[in-house]
């Protein structure tokens, strides 16, 4: 059968894709596992342009049918370091929610997903919520992904038809060494993603910020090369 | 005390406002409980303006603190009547799910409330679902809502941290006629209101659509005069 032909009788997923290195895992996994991946991610007003540039190459790259970006202006409501200008990304590691927590981001992208999901019949939505390193953000709890799977029934035709519609997390109870020994065993090229909250415009990292920090110690601890893009470095 | 004093004090809402009956008689119904009101209003690709510009029509006369509208493209996944120029609007009543149901409206609406309320500290959401009228919709059901509200405490800072954040929808097993009784009670003036799904440029209603016709039919019901502006009437 044409690569074509195994794409139309392949059960459907929408994958949310940020452009980092954990959602570029997990559409590698949701393509090991037989899905014909829908990308999405979503602009929702975020500082830098490099994490949706590094998203269409994520999506490219991992193989995804087609990639749409959603635009959403959670940067209106305010209240994140990541979406708000008066709020300073933290360089040092903060205990509790956050500051670079977005209100409700999760829930914002899990609908959007839910309703493209809806459009093109998918039988399951993945996204690359960790539990392990963020255990700040309340909504990358398996708890939450649960309550949303609950609900994504109950909202839709495919649930009040009784066909399935699954939220997967595969990554929820990995720590970030498992992530990249597993998408490295995928062939997932992570120099072409980015983790950083104030990449510069070419993409590369700051190396300082919690995200950072917390991506550097998984290539350390998973005994794999760093192929991150630092600014200032070669 | 002053107005701004009680608002000051009050606690805080954000009411979904689409400006329809619905929306505008759940604005006044929360005001009534003494919430100080923050009306969002969602354009997610609509195929008129009319109903944002009732929208602000119905937060200013309902007397919210402030009224936002923030953009997402649900147009862009297509699906239904309202956002997809390719499906015509029905005229005669639909068994089922009807075409002119949005995939994850409420979903996504409630999604970006959620992510204002936990910036503004507020202790509920209010919405204006109806079971009864829209039965045909999967996301307008009590058990939606009841999943919706454990998704939010479990989705936000506020869950976490113990405080209180509920979804309200007051109408939602109430008849058409009730929410118009209710709401002519408090005052709403519902010829600011546009309920048509294809309403012109003005406003004024189509009167054949099936929003036309339960809307009719609720005034008829109530014992109330119709004060919806019609295409071509007077």
């Amino acid at each position: 059968m044409s690569d074509d032909g195994l794409r139309a009788s392949a059960p459907r997923a929408v994958v949310l894709v940020s452009g980092g290195l954990d959602s570029a895992t997990t559409l590698a996994l949701a393509r090991e596992r037989g899905f014909a991946c829908y990308a999405l991610s979503v602009d929702y007003g975020q500082r830098h342009r490099a994490e949706l540039d590094a998203a269409r190459r994520v999506a490219s790259a991992g193989g995804a049918v087609e990639h749409r970006v959603m635009r959403v202006d959670l940067a209106g409501i305010g209240g994140s370091a990541l979406t708000d200008a008066a709020i300073a990304v933290p360089t040092t590691p903060s205990s509790g929610i956050p500051v670079t927590y977005v209100p409700a981001r999760n829930t914002v992208m899990l609908s959007l997903a839910l309703g493209w999901a809806e459009v093109l019949g998918a039988a399951a939505i993945f996204v690359g919520v960790n539990a392990i390193d963020y255990s700040g953000y309340p909504d990358c709890r398996p708890e939450y992904v649960a309550a949303f799977e609950t609900l994504a029934r109950l909202a839709t035709k495919a649930g009040v038809e009784g066909r399935g519609l699954s939220i997967e997390a595969p990554l929820i109870a990995w720590s970030k060494a498992t992530v990249i020994a597993e998408g490295t065993r995928l062939g997932v090229n992570y120099r072409e993603t980015v983790s950083c909250y104030q990449a510069d415009e070419a993409g590369a990292a700051c190396g300082g910020c919690d995200a950072c920090r917390i991506r550097r110690e998984g290539f350390l601890a998973a005994g794999i090369a760093d192929p991150t893009r630092y600014a200032g470095a070669g």
